[in-house]
């Protein structure tokens, strides 16, 4: 039942396209959703895309229009004039597909497109969505919806479904507002055909509704879906008017998104890049982390710089560099990767920040015993050279436990103090927290390791 | 519209409930819906909230259990006969939730309280489901569903549709069957009520519906329902038998998991393992990775161990061993992280390899001309001591340059790699790639230096 598109399926399809066989071309893509169909022209070049498209159908070509890849899209609504993109696709749109199509056009060409909309209540429609920014209720909204008034009886409301339905494909639930617009609750599908004819909507509908306001920002809709299991949520203005409604669908990937987003800044990459984008906004998006980078490297040279002496004597002090740094940014990442997770999914409750320190401290403590006595172990029975340095096997293992230990406490702590601030504790991940506890774990260990050999 | 739990909220609630308040219970918790109540539970102790369950409603409390977090429900599941589970829950639930139940209780509880279950048509319907892994079509799908059958006429259609809708909270799709229960297509609700009664379903419904196996892994469930923008998809058995029904809230979570899966990975967490689980779980989860960077460490003081001599007579080698060592980690993390996500969610395109490693030969150039030009000038402008190093400073750009470049393609080519002997990608990301590119780095640092020591 799923399409794998194979090369072999498009150079076919190329084939028929090219050869004008209209029957091998409607059989190739005879079982294919408008989501396939984009995933093809994905992957073809414009001549052979523009080609193809002539054989879809005006709602077909609507629909794989949307799901296209950004930058594709682009190039092929270059190639159509603005009547040709009022009238065959934006009369073909929901109201929020068209908006989002409209906002990547250039400023000019979205006003002739829309001059070109003959539905004058679909213009006002997608008008009226532009307006909102992309990363709110108002911009994931369609306005497409099926409502009745709190007034009416059943009868005056099946008329009026079988009315408002005919334009709009997936009916979830039919609203209630009252003669203000005002969002008065909802009623099920199956509900209001379960109910005898003269009765009222006041006296059936279910007045408990969850809503959004326009102005919400998508990852809190995205969260409160989730949380409630919504699969359409209605969404209103200022007032409590019933303005639009945005369904699970377009919410999947803002949740997506924001997991993903986490993992990005995790992995040291500041812009929502993809391994498509081109070098410049590959090296654009990677090079700030590195700085980052560069810079604690530099901190860290300084702060050896200052023991040039020890090394000289002792030059098994730089053999264990590497390792205590990387276990201070292994142990500050894991660490706040459960706390910025913690965070996204309000898994960490109401009970204070000190609980989850104390638990970090003995975490902390109980990893840093068992890497320490191993390092010792691995120090004492396989030295450098050929005697036992006591010297350097106690300085790296309690320079590991120390490091194991604060770099829990500080990447418990930056992102809980971020977050406290308002601002995003995924930020306190990977590079950042790698970087601190890098530093910190190289003068811990150096500070440690001139103690104890001006003792011993 | 949206609760908000707070410390306050709980000290009155626990008030009126201690105090035996019904009024005033029932009115706090008049707007609350199933899953703000189980917040305020997860955070009451034992009593308390046995005390607090006793308002409940029969059906509230059953919805309520289900969004309770694990280890609540466990302790508070152990204080309930299998009887009293059975009446209580069980009857109230949907077949999916009652089998996840099911399913956390020992053995010999569960079949005490499947026992107990009086309707023996839901009792079949859970034992059916617990054959289900959890991770399957059939560990996530319901048993709940509106079927029709494809030579009947409408009007038999609305009234057997009343009659098995009444069991059931959402109706989203009617499902189309022939007489051996063979999936053959869906009508829409709307459909159904707005084609006259006289019509066939035979020729309203729409035979290209996209269904699961039961056997298929759970996110590729959530993959195909991401894709096609679904929110509910049929499930059939091995020969297209309709068995059940997902619906797009079970598999947010899925889709949400998968995403920070990879998270968890990348932050070198190797169980899925939250800041709420013990001590013994979260070192569990932590230790295996630090003791992968502990062996990495032990090899990279190897590799320096054998330049020794060189240390002693050049000290300043030792003092960039951090900024080399992390630079690699830190660009080898950034790599194979945007390609873990790019074969995640499929957007690396059917284009071989090849012009991955191209792309990323380019962008590591790019960013390592870059940081070696910022390092070489550091190392000019301000040298350690009073003269400038020639040897230091260009053996750190070289190292750094290289390190960058080899870094960035370990990085690409290792999850590419991976994913072709179909081993989760995201296993490279983290402590795994930079452990690699720690050694490897130092290693290709001391050797650089030792040449160019040797010349100048």
């Amino acid at each position: 039942m799923q399409f794998e598109l194979t090369k072999e399926f498009i150079d076919k399809l190329n084939l028929a396209v090219s050869s004008k066989n209209e029957v091998a071309v409607l059989e190739l893509i005879a079982e294919l959703r408008p989501v396939d169909i984009a995933e093809i022209i994905n992957e073809q070049n414009l001549e052979e895309a523009i080609l193809f498209y002539a054989f879809l159908s005006e709602e077909q070509a609507a629909d794989v229009l949307i799901e296209l890849d950004e930058d594709v899209r682009e190039k092929f609504l270059k190639s159509l004039s603005s009547e040709q993109i009022a009238k065959q696709f934006i009369d073909n749109m929901d109201s929020d597909d068209a908006a989002d199509l409209l906002s990547e056009l250039p400023v000019e060409k979205k006003i002739e497109v829309i001059s070109h909309i003959e539905n004058i209540e679909q213009a006002s429609d997608i008008i009226d969505l532009l307006n909102y920014p992309k990363d709110t209720a108002g911009g994931l909204m369609a306005k497409e919806l099926v409502k009745v008034n709190v007034n009416w009886d059943i009868k005056t409301c099946i008329n009026e479904l079988r009315r408002q339905s005919l334009e709009i494909d997936n009916v979830y639930t039919v609203y209630v507002i009252d003669d203000n617009s005002m969002l008065q609750g909802i009623i099920s599908l199956k509900r209001l055909f379960l109910t005898p004819d003269n009765n009222k909507v006041r006296d059936i509908y279910n007045d408990k509704v969850i809503s959004v306001k326009v102005s919400m920002n998508d990852e809190d809709v995205g969260q409160i879906m989730e949380k409630y299991d919504l699969v359409v949520v209605p969404v209103v203005d200022e007032i409590g008017r019933l303005v639009g409604r945005i369904t699970i669908d377009d919410i999947v990937d803002v949740i997506k998104e924001e997991a993903e987003k986490d993992y990005q800044l995790a992995s040291g990459i500041s812009e929502n890049v993809e391994h498509s984008d081109n070098i410049w906004l590959q090296t654009r998006a990677r090079l700030p982390w590195l700085l980052v980078g560069l810079m604690g490297g530099i901190i860290s040279s300084k702060i050896i710089g200052t023991y040039e002496e020890q090394i000289q004597i002792h030059p098994e002090t730089a053999f264990f560099i590497p390792l205590i740094a990387a276990m201070g940014g292994n142990v500050g990442v894991q660490s706040s990767a459960l706390v910025v997770k913690g965070l996204a999914n309000k898994s960490l409750g109401l009970n204070g920040s000190w609980n989850k320190v104390v638990k970090e401290i003995l975490t902390g403590l109980t990893n840093g015993l068992v890497c320490s006595s191993l390092i010792f172990m691995y120090n004492i029975f396989f030295p450098h050279g050929d005697t036992i340095n006591w010297s350097i096997s106690i300085t790296v293992s309690i320079a590991l436990i120390s490091v194991i230990f604060f770099a829990g406490i500080f990447g418990t702590i930056i992102p809980l103090v971020l977050h406290k601030y308002k601002i995003d504790p995924a930020l306190a991940t990977g590079p950042f927290i790698t970087t601190t506890n890098d530093i910190f774990g190289t003068f811990l260990y150096f500070v440690i390791g001139h103690m104890l050999y001006s003792i011993v």
